[in-house]
């Protein structure tokens, strides 16, 4: 089937998925259901079968998913069966935090490169890395052709960072910086705002 | 009308009109319209026209928004026209970055206490707080009539920790643990992990 047709709500839910099947994996079991899915992530079962099914046969009614076969399918949908080098821009307290994260190795991701525009930071090393200048740092993803990047610059620069990255060659960016980025149709990006989620809980107390 | 009964999903958006608005009010600008704001955030007008009148009348058809206005009735619905006590369990890389933060203060929470069960961290001062043991942590919640909480421990113990966190009375929980929360139907969890949201994105690539 055309992958292109699979509503990005879904696409959105199989880390999830992928997540909690590790998880499994990691605890021994060799089976799941999509009850216990369900769950384990809060999910309804019926979703659970009905997102799964539109990337063919993962098991039978009745006899479960095996775990292995059903992580091994994810990653390749999610293209996360390799692993791609990133990039880190912005080395404050959080890009400090995320080059250090070791959160990515297993699930499809390695930091390659860190960069910013600060002469006090530029030559720091960084769990193994050292942070290179942002002057360098169109030619630097080019050649290595990354195509995935960690924002973490302050705002009011992040939407001329990414004008850089886009032109670079980035297509995925996760964006650490709390504004909206404007980015071509074929760049993806993802927000992660910590007082965004948090504003969304207060409205229930 | 019943606030209750408007989708989640909605109330997901809320914050992004919130953050998008305060950013045009920091330009000095007075008014805006959903076309405008829609650019900014890539949403279509027409839902966010849909979105904010589940909430009352905020403009008319050609006049716009008046910014402070729509700034002032969104704070009050997500209720972040105060300043909400915020605690931090788990002081790693994330939990410093997190209570070194400056972005929460215009948004509506403070951090006031940081929690980690390390004897080499305990006692240490991040920010001008200085990091308790867990062992004190429910009562100190309890004394404190704390509600928002963020969870920054491994994954191996993220569950138990949250259980306390319920326990002591929180309601709201940003977990940044790699593992779906289980909790009672009061308290709200939001995920922030970053390799859900880059696996998402290479989905695409």
């Amino acid at each position: 089937m055309n992958a292109d047709k699979i509503p990005d709500i879904i696409i959105g839910r199989l880390p999830i998925y992928l997540r909690a099947l590790q998880r499994l994996a990691e605890t021994g079991s060799q089976t799941t259901s999509s009850q216990e899915l369900g769950k384990i992530i809060g999910i309804s079962a019926a979703q659970i079968r009905k997102d799964v099914s539109q990337f063919g046969e993962f098991g039978k009614q009745g006899t479960g998913y095996s775990i292995p076969f059903l992580i091994e399918r994810l990653q390749s949908i999610l293209k996360v069966n390799r692993v791609w080098d990133m990039i880190i821009v912005g080395m404050g307290d959080m890009g400090h935090a995320l080059a250090r994260y070791n959160g990515f190795g297993d699930r499809g991701f390695q930091v390659t490169m860190l960069f910013d525009n600060d002469p006090q930071k530029i030559g720091q090393v960084v769990n193994d890395l050292e942070i290179f200048s942002m002057d360098g740092m169109t030619d630097k993803i080019k050649q290595s052709k990354i195509k995935v990047a960690i924002l973490a610059v302050p705002a009011s620069v992040a939407q001329i960072v990414t004008d850089q990255l886009v032109k670079a060659g980035i297509k995925s960016i996760l964006n650490y910086a709390p504004l909206h980025l404007n980015v071509p149709n074929d760049v993806h990006v993802q927000h992660i705002d910590p007082a965004t989620h948090l504003q969304r809980m207060t409205y229930y107390l």
